[in-house]
Formats: structure tokens, C-alpha cells, sequence
């Protein structure tokens, strides 16, 4: 199968069969979140994207080494390298010292992670903890003639570096565009050009978060992080760089115009991006006040949302849209997901309850064996198609009314051979579980559970029906609960 | 309450009153696990008592910044600065770079500590994003002249480091008793004295994890990042220095060396260490095979336990030993722990229903009133003595009595006064809550729970009760779950 697969380019603005420089070793790097602030609903949505495809590649045999970084330094308020620090700004305003923003957010960020059901990457790297790497490639650069020193700070020289490679090679920017539309802002004059960027901001007397080094005390540039760390972990190059679509320029460009110069080659060979998510139509932004986070989808407390909605439904809301097309969050879109999510629950439920007649023999159907197949076969195209989940999910609703109709009798499983139904229960699962990362959601509801159960027991007591008492009894006992008859009513405590 | 806190600090071996240098702020640093390999429970136990100590402080008032390394690079396998970086060993084990390593113990370490209700540190500084700060630390050690290069190794003077200053001022070792004990090691010659250890090795050609200084390519010596972060993030003197007992000597001893001649000023007031755990009454260790892992416990999955114990079991365990004591494993002591734990929690869920009657003039009890107060009392009393949450568990048990009487009926809570009643509460649950982080375990048993009401429901449809069928189905919907009427049976599915 993984032949088959295809990857949509951001370099070619094509679909490409993928074919990894050593394979079966894959190496993936992702830009994962500056952590000053809560991840928001869009964030995740990047991240979600590159989780299937992780899962995807690792499903169909590839060994990945998936590198999502964690930026803590040096990403300023703007692109155009003015402003503070997004960390050391956040420290300030919640008086803490930069390591504890830092801390705080990359914790919160890995709850929501899980709660989501991402998977783990391999390595996650952090800026701070690749200073001298980082340094040492501002050096090659300015060895290149490729950059600049200005008070203490280190420009890289777009234009120089435009005369011998194509600079807007990743986003298809042209160069004459960009410098007419770019804008004069206050502190520029320390660059020779419009367009260049910092690789190294010499730190204000009051900025805490500094390193020593032969310019000055103080940060890396923003774009420098993720060229040291991609090439430290997984070489001069690499397969697939991802990221959200808002990073392919400036950051994936400048990322490019590093290593090119710096260490000799284009880092990636595919470029992947996610696209935006916009709500009710709108682009979300904080301004608008339509920006979410996913606490507050998951509580219901958001002044456009009608109700709360759990976290598989919000992965298979997203799902259901193709990674690289935007996608628009409604309450009447996420009521539709968390019907569809409970559909697919119910299945793993009900195809966890099939099995196989050992002892008949039915008549084989022909063409429903071959529908099956032709389900399971497409649940791989479409992920082979550039990783299409939305496809795959219609594909899976298709197996699912099979199976529902074994499950209430309609269709007798003796008319499947043996291995079209193990291939339908193991594709099913495999693609719901393991590919999209869609789990059981328990209801966590055991107190309400318990009384409806204590109910019957009162009931029993009533009629003086000890048979069932005795039996409503023992059956918690085997849960670990037990039953009190106190003066005030009937309650129940853990066994001690 | 916070004046009379006394900590038992090992610099004097005795216990003293609790005065931080800047109050209401207190900084705390605590040795963090080597990820390498899963997290063990004797490490868990260590980790566990400063986490009590960092609850304590915070809920009587102090504002604490709680750091906690992680030490990814520089701890090899022996305390003579020989064999292998422990790392870079199960790197090759394992077939993975040693940032893989380094990113799946400290992912289990986080799994592991969320389990069993830690709180998280403010900071998490790792060795490896802090290479510039260690360097530059060796230098001041250089210039000192309290360190010497040898084949592009930096080690420690100890020899010379003790004519100035007392080197075994914490863990109370005696210069020549070390020496004549000392083994000569193979490859020791680059050290002129046997005691001294190594700031920064030299990397032998095949290890990976290396970075540039002034003396070689290599990595920094362990003893060194604690000195390294401790004092980045919490200065040059700070209050709290904690970690297992077994890192007194040499690792602490060393940290102090270091941070005299480095930074001129011996880094922390207060030393705390936590005891050793014990299995059967024998040391745990891997070569006797009675080392346990967390999981093994939470699954039972080990030889010498016979079942499994949860999470907030072991917390309970390990927190009625006091921290400095050493602490015995054993089927037995689980089983009363688990027993003890189910006390407890029941008497959350109790202690939540009772309600001080609003329309009753009852009369007031004042021996009861005394003795609530002095329960309570006693609580702060039993932490404030050196965190000792043996003690502070009795006295709960003592309020917990008084709980269930009341919810027994056997004593009127009219006969305390509100401000009594309200005490009892608040006290109990911050204790059991806040302080000692004992949480409700939900018994996570939905499907279980539904069978017994599904049985009901089959029952009332056998016996034609129509009422109490639609009763039940209600009850059911209303928690998200619908009925089904199958040919088969009864069925359950989530409602969607």
C-alpha cells in the first residue's frame, strides 16, 4: 500500500508520490507551539494534522522520527523582529520569571495534547536548550557573507542571498512584491534591508532571558531555532517539515534561506501545511472575540457555543475536513460531529461483539464479500490520497451499516468467508482507533449510575424482595461498593 | 501557623525553626530524575515528600518557586567519573538517538507523577539547555584554581578545595577516611587526586551527545547543572536544596564545592532528604528483584505483590511514614493502606452531604467543640514538625470519627457551633485534598454499573412493569444512554 501514497508539496504546489530519502526511516519535523500563552482551538487543529500522518506513516510500516519543538525564546510580537519577547512579555505581565511561563504553558499545552489523543513525538527540542548549536550556525552564515553584524545584533542578508538563490522559493512570494508592500517600522534602521532577519537580537539591559556571545548578550533570532534543531536531529535533510499554513512565510522561507546557506542544502524535501479554522465564516481571532480555546469547548462556557462538546467529537469534527482545506466551526457543525463520533463508538461497542460462527456454514454472498473489501481498500485510498480523513470517514460509515446490520440480525455473518470478516473487524478498528486516534469516551457518570441502581434496590426493599436485594448487593461488593441502610435512607460508600 | 514550622535540616543534623531568606517567597530546588529508564518507587517516594513540602508551604501562605531538574546528559553509570553516560548507553540499547531516550522517560516520568497527583514544579530545567550557563561555571571553577585540565577533561580540586574550606560539611564524611577507601579505578590517572570529580569529559569519538567548550568536545560532569540552574533560576542562596538520601554524598557534598568556589556562596540554608524504601524489610534494588515500578503496582503485574493497588493507595502508603523514617513495602502494610485510603475518601464523600441545620437551636456541646478544635489544631501541629504526615493522618482519622457519628445520627451537629462545624470541614478536606493530594478514585466501572441496571430493566419488562421500564430508560437517557430491544437482548449504545 504505501507505495500508493501520495503528499501534497507545498514546494511544488503539487501532489507528489512520497518517496522518503532512506526508506523505511521517515524523519518528520513539526513547528510546535510558543508557549506564553494557552494553545488555541486553530493551533490544534495544525497539530492534529500532523498527528495523522504521523499515525498514518507508522501504520503502513515507515519507523518515523517525529521532532515537534518547543519555541521558549525569541519569538517576538511581530515578524519584523520588533516588539518583546511573547515569553519575557507574558512574565512580565503575570510576574513570573520567563522559565515559569515557559513551564506552565508547555504543561498545558501537553494536557490538552492528551486529552486530544496526540501522539507523543519523538523528540520535542526546545529553544533555549539549543543555544550553542544556534550560535554556531549564525557563524556559519556570517562566514558565508550571508549575514550581518549591526550593534550587537545579526541580520541575515535577503538580498545578498536573493542574487544566487531564489529567495520565496517555499511560499512563491516575489521579492520586488514583498519590499514595495513592506512597511517603514521604528528600530528597522539596524537592517541593510526591508526583508532581512534577525538570527541574533542583542538583549534591552532589562530583558532576563540572555546568553553570552561573540556579539552581544543576548537571543536567537526566531527562525533560527528550527533550522538548528530539524538538521541536529534528523540531518542536513530531511522528508516532511510541517506546519500551520501562516508559517510557510516568513518563517518556513527564512528556514530554508539558513540552511541553504548554513549547512549547505534545503532541509525538507516535502513541505506540509495545515490550513486555518474560521468560526461561523469568520477568521478567528482574538480580536474578533471568536477565538476559543479547547477548555472552553470542552465546558460549554463560550458565549457562542449552545452546549459543551468532548474532545473526540471536536477530533472528529476535525477530521471530517481535509487538512489542507479551511475549516468552519458551528455549533450545528460540531452537534452533526458529536452524533457522527458516537456513531463510530458504538460501532468499536458493537463490532467488539461479533464474531464468527464456528459451527455453521452459510451461504457465501459474493457481492457484499466484495463490497466489504472494496470499504476496507478505500479507507487506504483515501489516506494514501494526501491523507484524506474525510474520505476515510464516509468509507468507515459504510462498513459501519454492515456491521450494524449483522449486529441486528438483518445480514447473517455465516454469508461473509472467515477472512473478509476478520478484514472488516481489524480495518474498522485499526482506522478508527489507531489511524484517526478515535477512542471510547466513558461518561465518567458513576454516581448517576449508582442511583438508578440504588433506586431499584430501594424498590426491592419495598416489595420485600430480598432475593434481588441480596443480589443488587453482591453485585456492587463485586464492584467495590457496598450498600448502607442508614436511619436518613439508603447510601453507599467504597469498600474499605 | 507558619512561624512554628520547624524543617530538619542535614547541614546541623537537627531540626531548626523554618526562617526563609526573602519570606513570603521561598525557592526550593529538588533533584529531578535521570531519564534513562522508568521511574522507580523509591524514586517516587523522594519525589512525593517534596511535593508534600511544597503543598504545606504553599497552603500556609508562602509563595514558593519549586524547581525540579531533569537530567538528561552527564550522569554516568558510576560515582568515579567512569563508565558509560547512562543515556547514551540505553540509547544504543534501544536503537534510538539519545534525545529519543531522553524524550520517553520524561514523558513516563510525567505520566507517572500526573497519575499519583504531584503537583508540577514551577521550573523543569534539563542539563542539556543549560550547556553556555555549565561552561561558564567550569571557568569561574578554572580561575579559582580549584579545577585542573587533563586531556581535555576539567576536574574538581578536592584535596586543595578542603585546606580553605570544609569539604564534607553536609553529609559529614571525613577527608582521610575517603581517601583510604577509595579504589583506584582503571583510567583514573587523569585525576591527581582520588576524590576529585569531574566538571566536564571529554567525549571518546562514537559518543553522540557532545557539545564544543574551550577544553574539548565533550559533556559537563553530572554534580554540575544543579549547581548550574539552582542558581540561575533561584539565585546564589536560596532556602530549600532536597533530594533522595542517597544523593547527600557525593552529589550534594560536590554541588556545594562548586557553587563556594564558583559563585562564593554556599547555594542553600536548608538540606532536606528523603529516606530509603524497603521491600520485605531487604533494600530494593534491580540485582535482588524486588524493584518495583509504579505500573507493576497499579497492575499487580509483580511476584512478590498479590493484587494490584491503586494510585492513591501508594500515596497514602508512603505518606503514613514520615518522610525521614525509612519505609517498609509489603503485601500487608498495602492492604492496610488501602483499607486506610477507602476511610478517607469515604469521608470526603460524607463530610460533602453534612449540612449545619439552619432552623435548630441545639445545645452546645463544648467537650466536642474542644476536642474538633484540637483535631484540627493538631493537623497544622503534625506538618509544622517537620512535615510529618504520619501524625497529621491520625488526627484526620480522629475528625473522620466525629464525621461519621454525625452522619450516623449518633451526634447532633446542632450541638456544635458553626464555626466549629465549618472548621471540621474546611480542615479535613484541605488536609486530605490539598495538602496531602489525596483525590477521590472514581471506581471508572460504567459498564458494569449498567449491567446490574440492565438487568432491572429486564426484570420489569419480564414482570410487565411498564412504569418502572420507562423509569429506567429515562434515567439512562438522561446520562447519554439509550436502551436497545435487540433480538438478541437488551443492548446499550451512547445516545446520538
Amino acid at each position: 500500500m504505501q507505495q500508493n501514497l501520495k503528499v501534497y508539496n507545498s514546494l511544488s504546489s503539487s501532489k507528489e508520490r512520497f518517496e522518503p530519502l532512506s526508506p523505511p526511516y521517515v524523519g518528520m519535523y513539526v513547528c510546535g507551539p510558543t508557549v506564553y500563552s494557552d494553545v488555541h482551538l486553530g493551533n490544534l487543529r495544525s497539530f492534529l494534522s500532523f498527528d495523522i500522518i504521523y499515525r498514518y506513516l507508522t501504520h503502513i510500516g515507515y519507523k518515523v522520527r517525529y521532532v515537534r519543538n518547543i519555541t521558549d525564546v525569541g519569538h517576538l510580537e511581530n515578524d519584523a523582529d520588533e516588539g518583546e519577547d511573547k515569553i519575557e512579555k507574558k512574565a512580565k505581565l503575570e510576574n513570573l520569571e520567563p522559565m515559569e511561563v515557559v513551564h506552565k504553558y508547555t504543561q498545558g499545552f501537553h494536557d490538552v495534547a492528551k486529552t486530544f489523543n496526540l501522539k507523543e513525538p519523538s523528540i520535542e527540542p526546545s529553544a533555549s536548550g539549543h543555544m550553542i548549536e544556534q550560535i554556531d550556525l549564525i557563524k556559519r552564515i556570517l562566514k558565508a557573507g550571508m549575514a550581518y553584524e549591526t550593534n550587537g545584533s545579526v541580520y541575515f542578508d535577503v538580498m545578498k542571498y536573493h542574487e544566487h538563490t531564489h529567495y520565496g522559493i517555499l511560499s512563491g512570494r516575489v521579492l520586488d512584491d514583498l519590499i514595495s508592500g513592506s512597511r517603514e517600522l521604528e528600530g528597522q534602521d539596524e537592517k541593510r534591508g526591508p526583508l532581512d532577519f534577525a538570527l541574533w537580537k542583542k538583549a534591552a539591559p532589562a530583558h532576563i532571558m540572555r546568553w553570552p556571545s561573540p556579539w552581544s548578550d543576548g537571543f536567537p533570532g526566531w527562525h533560527l531555532e528550527c533550522s538548528t534543531m530539524s538538521t541536529k536531529y534528523l540531518g542536513k535533510q530531511f522528508d516532511i517539515h510541517g506546519g500551520g499554513m501562516d508559517l510557510k512565510f516568513p518563517h518556513h522561507e527564512c528556514e530554508i534561506a539558513q540552511c541553504v546557506v548554513g549547512y549547505g542544502a534545503s532541509p525538507a524535501k516535502y513541505w506540509m501545511h495545515a490550513n486555518m479554522l474560521t468560526v461561523n465564516g469568520q477568521k478567528m481571532s482574538k480580536s474578533l472575540g471568536n477565538s476559543f480555546l479547547p477548555q472552553q469547548l470542552f465546558n460549554g462556557n463560550h458565549e457562542l457555543l449552545d452546549r459543551a462538546y468532548s474532545p473526540m467529537t471536536l477530533r472528529f469534527f476535525m477530521l471530517q475536513t481535509h487538512y489542507r482545506s479551511t475549516l468552519n466551526l458551528s455549533n450545528e457543525a460540531l452537534t452533526a460531529a458529536s452524533k457522527g463520533y458516537k456513531k463510530l463508538a458504538n460501532g468499536l461497542r458493537v463490532i467488539g461483539q461479533l464474531t464468527y460462527p464456528s459451527d455453521q456454514q452459510g451461504v457465501i454472498d459474493e457481492q457484499v464479500n466484495q463490497q466489504i473489501k472494496e470499504f476496507c481498500d478505500n479507507c487506504y485510498h483515501a489516506l494514501n490520497d494526501d491523507f484524506n480523513t474525510a474520505k476515510a470517514i464516509a468509507h468507515l460509515f459504510n462498513i459501519l451499516k454492515k456491521v450494524n446490520s449483522m449486529h441486528n440480525g438483518n445480514f447473517d455473518i455465516a454469508q461473509l468467508t472467515p477472512e473478509t470478516f476478520e478484514r472488516m473487524k481489524s480495518t474498522f478498528r485499526q482506522f478508527v482507533q489507531e489511524v484517526l486516534g478515535l477512542t471510547e469516551e466513558k461518561l465518567n457518570n458513576q454516581d448517576q449510575l449508582l442511583e438508578i441502581v440504588i433506586a431499584s434496590y430501594r424498590e426491592a426493599k419495598v416489595e420485600k424482595n430480598y432475593e434481588k436485594v441480596d443480589s443488587i448487593r453482591n453485585q456492587l461488593k463485586n464492584q467495590g461498593i457496598v450498600l448502607k441502610d442508614m436511619k436518613t435512607g439508603v447510601d453507599w460508600a467504597y469498600e474499605e
